[in-house]
């Protein structure tokens, strides 16, 4: 039996998949395990890889599949619609770049990287700027070549969160930022979460392992399905549709460091793990946007596990497997996972005064890719920026803008999705709150089921068929406000500020 | 500039070792870390890649390339010259057999595999035996696709040791079999080595890695370029020209049990390491058979590893780790790891009885394919073969005839691999000792480069340059000739037997 159209690009999909879930395998041990001289025979493999999945998805025939599924004009939102929808998306925006151009930004990008990493240590701007330069002409280019209707931006963003436009995310980000300014402020002053403070150890890394094992399965990450291992740089990463692996740190001194990347992995691995398995490899079977992806990971990082309810139930457990802290209090652990403190570097900052970093990289890369600041000025109006922001003086720009991996693999528009992560976040546990006024109650007994389940049914099980702005709709009655977050810290931290 | 046959066919095959090494990646991965649900995507990912690897091998150019390859005759033995001799090989192998018979083969490997599980588990010989017959009919169709001057079995051996013939092994294996029987007889009457020993433990297992890895890194396995992993059943797999990686598996009892799995893989792993990295994905940059792979994990392991000579180096470092071992001295160590006792299962006999479980096989599995012995009456002659053999009565099948999975994934020719591997360990360390009279003291000194180096200039820098027996020839003046081996075995247990 012949397939049609939709069958036929189904089974490229497939068959892209299965690479693909290769490749992320090649990375993933990477990683974690390969021996150090492997590197560069690895390196080609994922070349190789990278390119065999691009010709397979840009070949001419899918293009006249997906225009063919167009014209099937399946029922809006069916399965059929959402995939042949979303593979229309991405197919323009793989095929809308001439092949020259997708080759420079990639030799372009690859020397830009290894021009970041030497900049960095030696904190020299000038050696990274040229490169800077040549990426932001190169996206103003791929940008034109994608289109957008408002802002060049625009069509950057839509590679990261589909649908979002960039003067909503301005309007979004505005209202945000006199309030946190504020509230970093009232802490500082008040001297309540800015108090440091260390917690008594030996907290062996075993005992780590599995008291954040432990945590995991409770909340409900599925380890017959997926796994913990170590790296240098915390992630998550599917490998198939019943394939998650997380990675996390340890340090010896704080087994709250460990603990933390782990319930954040675990936020991007139970959205994954609550994907339609029969749908892998498809729109419908893959997360939507990476600011949807990040509002998982901050709700199950910040909102529940940075709570107090959290350690009104998880300290007796911690006191097992970690006897120095049988004299610790759950208050104690609370304040000490929730110190607020202004500091330089954005993957070190603390749950208040992180979005303040993203809307800092956020306003400069759109003057930049607008042309509205040059690439000379940026260490100039970082330093001034972060200086209205935080209150401090920059030292150098190893700690400024030389500090992001971003923009020297030509990333620009990814920044914000992190800040509309913890946007989202907030909204969909108030909104789950509403639905379940048990829910801390839930929390303080160890309780995760109520809220996994809200979170299936309203974001998980849904894949690609909303865009964004919608699922955050559907799920919570309105698209991403900040208000939300905003009164979500001022309630944690306002009071004792 | 336009590249020439052979350049292409290099670059063909470059290809295919890309896609090979992550096809590897992913069956060590399946092995060592992979999550339980993951094994059916995982499945259909290796059939993939495996139907790719050869669409990509057996395409008519790369026929077309080789013809060139050959006619633009290469000097003898230069690099091209046996890469485009090894390529003509494994190309007709892969095209002389019709897609139904190689389509056939799959599905019935596949299906017995599954009856083998069952058969094994029930000892019942009859659930696997129609798909025994099965692959046998498809192997003989097979072998005479291929071609062959004397036997059909020659067909199949030569899948695994190129230019080796069955008669000629007949010869071999006839010698060695009634020296080991007498041998074996007269251990076991003397009490010698068949003597039932504990050693004190605890072994942790942490211990016992940082032990094994301190070995295997003295012998000269580099730890920067591979790994140690734990898995079921011990291997070692080459992922890349600068990436092996070894397996083993722990018993807190007795600490040798890892170590002689990391000696075994390890002399694989030191082959790997000894081929030319320019070369991998070539036969120049390949091992040249299973044999001559074998002759390398059984020297480390029995001739290095089982002698006085290692422990009187390592049992001051082995106390180290394990201060259980206080008042064990080396002689009873070297006793402890060199018993000797007729036993059913061929993966755990000892280096005297391991041969008669080959020569078992290799009797056997030429008669069922040459229909000198029904499938029906197998475990009658197995049975009766065995109690020839080692003088035990077999209590069922599941120790008998169904305790390898070699059969069921019709891997007839396979076996007597193993004996070749030990004959030409025995023959290349007498080489290796008559090259260098001092090699004895070197290993009592725990000093292994003067070993390696002559296994290196000898056997590994060859890759398939050498057929396995002018390889043997080159090596140590003739092919390979069962009298060393039964000289060793007589020398090393017959003084005490």
């Amino acid at each position: 039996m012949a397939l049609n159209s939709y069958e036929k690009l189904v089974e490229r999909m497939r068959e892209i998949s299965l690479v693909d879930a290769a490749a992320g395998l090649l990375s993933w041990d990477q990683e974690t395990y390969m021996p150090p001289a492997a590197i560069e025979f690895r390196a080609a493999q994922l070349a190789y890889f990278k390119g065999r999945t691009h010709r397979l998805f840009t070949a001419s025939e899918v293009g006249d599949w997906i225009k063919a599924g167009e014209d099937a004009a399946f029922a809006p939102l069916t399965k059929e619609a959402v995939n042949v929808r979303e593979w229309r998306r991405a197919y323009d925006r793989a095929t809308k770049l001439s092949p020259e151009l997708v080759e420079e930004f990639e030799r372009s990008t690859s020397m830009a990287w290894d021009a970041w990493v030497r900049a960095r240590q030696m904190s020299d701007f000038a050696t990274f700027k040229p490169h800077l330069s040549k990426l932001l002409e190169l996206s103003r280019q791929m940008a034109d070549s994608w289109g957008y209707t408002d802002l060049p931006y625009d069509a950057l963003l839509e590679g990261y969160e589909p649908g979002a436009r960039t003067r909503d995310l301005q309007q979004v980000f505005t209202q945000l930022k006199p309030s946190t300014v504020r509230l970093v402020g009232r802490i500082g002053a008040s001297g309540g979460f800015s108090a440091k403070s260390k917690l008594p150890g030996p907290f062996p890394i075993a005992a780590q392992q599995t008291f954040n094992r432990e945590v995991a399965e409770r909340i409900g990450f599925d380890l017959n399905a997926g796994r913990i291992d170590v790296a240098a740089h915390p992630f998550c990463t599917g490998l198939g549709p019943s394939d998650c692996r997380l990675t996390t740190r340890y340090d010896e001194n704080d087994f709250t460091d460990s603990l933390y990347s782990v319930l954040h992995e675990c936020g991007h691995g139970l959205y994954d793990q609550g994907l339609g398995k029969e749908d892998f490899g498809t729109p419908m079977g893959s997360a939507v946007s990476l600011g949807i992806h990040e509002s998982q990971s901050r709700l199950w990082e910040n909102h529940v596990g940075r709570s107090r309810e959290f350690w009104e139930y998880w300290l007796p457990i911690a006191r097992k497997h970690f006897p120095s802290l049988a004299t610790t209090s759950a208050e104690q652990i609370y304040q000490h996972v929730n110190q607020v403190r202004p500091s330089f570097i954005r993957v070190e900052a603390d749950e208040v005064t992180y979005d303040l970093h993203i809307i800092l990289r956020f306003e400069l890369e759109q003057k930049l890719l607008h042309r509205e600041l040059a690439v000379e000025d940026l260490p100039a109006a970082w330093k001034t920026l972060f200086k209205e922001l935080f209150g401090l003086e920059l030292p150098d720009d190893k700690q400024g803008c030389l500090q992001d991996i971003h923009w020297s693999h030509g990333s620009f528009g990814y920044f914000p999705t992190y800040t509309l992560g913890n946007l989202n976040a907030s909204q969909m546990f108030k909104t789950a709150e509403r639905a379940n006024p048990n829910l801390k109650a839930d929390l303080q007994r160890g309780e995760y089921q109520s809220l996994l389940k809200w979170l299936r049914q309203n974001v998980h099980q849904h894949g690609h068929r909303y865009l964004p702005p919608d699922l955050m709709k559907h799920a919570t009655g309105e698209p991403t406000d900040g208000k939300y977050h905003a009164a979500y810290l001022q309630q944690k931290f306002g009071a004792g500020a």
